[in-house]
């Protein structure tokens, strides 16, 4: 359980909290990298960083994959690499140019594993168009990394006249999400052997550049973009309201999500808004773009079951409200404890 | 002992000479990833991807460091990510732009080294006008990695007019190395509890952009620069006499090295030759520039010691031949086995 203070690191030692991407994820960020690393890129503290070079924008951001186990239902460490950065890229209204990979690979895992998550990679490469530019493998000796851990790193072009930014956002905007919340994180929890579930969920990895693309030409009335990875909806949600300085209210009911998931976190005591995501992404958009981002989001595979979701208030500013549900409304905040680590 | 067939993975498994920089890291690389992933971009295996952005070409790189153990005489992790991905860049003849830092922690490690880390990375930022624009942080369970990885991935832009490649280079050549060998190496070397050296070895660690920048501005006759990291000084001569098709006759009295490195060495039963470099580059320099690229580089405090080591020949495509001392001439090739592991 974390109790420190905001920004501050009251522990000795890193603990698994540290990368649970919820508070002390934040503390540390903020605590340790963004006190002595501060700088005007970096400080937002987006998906991906804006840069100028010449008289376009780039975005470049950067991730690390250490999901456990390489190999899940619906996807790999491979697959999820790529899309995670794509993703990270697309969110901040770019389109991707070019990713890196660069492999830690412990000694003895079997070649066949990496080729196969070399070919992974190259498969999800092609599906999104986004060519790996570069690349770097170390080996670390036998229990000193976990199989292996992929980082990639992704450079895209803003289009010109895209601002997507959480500080844009009003009171009476719109929250969209794009499909059923909970597949990925249920789907790699399933695949550890340490739990047994009977469902069939899936990963819900996808690039999400595409989809992007159709909403941003469809309306301006996009505010901001979100996947909600580590930490689920819940935590990218109530960073929202922090950033932003505006409170949210969801309407419980209406968050897509599968059965087959409800049943698997109830079965896990997992609350499935916390639970990652890496095929989906949330919009805030104003309420006159609502209906045309909804048809534009449905127009496409991977928004088919988009829902709005909620609206932002100006009542209780940095507060994500839950309500609707048969049960009380309650305050949701970002992920505490260790949650599903190593999940990407 | 390395006996598999070029561009093939004889091994069922992964080992420590996949990660070495030599042969076996080639094959690797050739082998799997090349092989999925091949496209215009990664193709040309240099130390950084050219991309088109607009008018403007960027170069865009990644690298991980594993180096062990975190603290060393002379710098540390965070510093030896800074200055590796800039020298990376540099080596395209890029002007850094910004960096990305992502952090894979064990579950364990002080806060107090990772607080460490980052004023060294903040330092080392500084110092070289580099920003680190966007981050990552990711945290596994102890005994899943080893303290703490550092992924630096970069974006530069090439200045227009400059054009290094090593198929540039051509037999008259001449061969030049920005200082003294092996410091790097060896300085982690004997900072490993299982080493014990009297000699005071500190790392070259440094950035090199304004260097080369000096260089370039100096003459047009530079062919291509590489610095010799992984593998050292004869991986690197032989990767350039492969990739050039040429012969390179290296006087080996001329090589600078400290003593203190040849008596490190030879305790430790290394050659100095393929010992890794952390702020040493090689410029590749047409034969009427030779002089100029001297002045240029003795000018700047992290080419005091620069000196013409050798020269490419047509004879011999293919082969790096060292000669001039006392021992017989001989045949370098890149570096096999094991070598010295997580140097970098």
């Amino acid at each position: 359980m974390y109790l420190g203070t905001p920004g501050q690191i009251a522990d000795e030692r890193i603990t698994l909290s540290h990368g649970a991407g919820g508070r002390a994820s934040h503390d540390l960020v903020e605590g340790i990298f963004l006190r002595e690393l501060r700088n005007p890129m970096l400080e937002p503290l987006g998906d991906s960083a804006l840069l100028a070079a010449g008289r376009r924008q780039l975005a470049f951001t950067t991730d690390s994959c250490v999901v456990r186990p390489l190999f899940f239902p619906g996807g790999d460490i491979g697959e999820l690499a790529v899309n995670g950065t794509i993703n990270d890229l697309a969110m901040s209204g770019a389109r991707p140019v070019a990713l890196s990979a660069a492999f830690i690979v412990e000694e003895g895992l079997p070649v066949a594993d990496l080729k196969r998550v070399a070919a992974s990679i190259a498969c999800a490469s092609l599906r999104a168009g986004v060519p790996i530019a570069t690349g770097d493998t170390k080996v670390v000796e036998r229990g000193k990394a976990d199989g292996l851990f992929i980082n990639t790193s992704g450079v895209g072009c803003v289009e010109p006249g895209v601002v997507l930014d959480p500080t844009a956002v009003r009171p009476g905007d719109r929250v969209i999400v794009s499909g059923p919340i909970g597949d990925h994180g249920m789907a790699v929890m399933a695949a550890r052997e340490e739990v047994k579930l009977d469902a069939d969920i899936r990963s819900d990895t996808a690039p999400l550049h595409f989809l992007v693309a159709k909403l941003l030409r469809a309306t301006a009335g996009v505010r901001c973009l979100r996947d909600p990875t580590r930490g689920g909806l819940a935590t990218v949600l109530s960073e929202l309201a922090r950033g932003a300085e505006v409170g949210i209210t969801i309407n419980e009911p209406a968050i897509p999500i599968r059965p087959a998931v409800v049943t698997a976190c109830d079965a896990l005591g997992v609350d499935p808004l916390y639970v990652a995501n890496e095929g989906r992404l949330i919009a805030i958009v104003s309420p006159d773009a609502t209906g045309t981002a909804l048809v534009a989001l449905r127009a496409h595979a991977l928004g088919r079951e988009a829902a709005v979701i909620g609206e932002v208030t100006a009542a209780s500013p940095g507060q994500v409200r839950l309500g609707g549900g048969s049960s009380e409304p309650r305050v949701v905040d970002m992920v505490a404890g260790e949650s599903l680590s190593r999940i990407c």
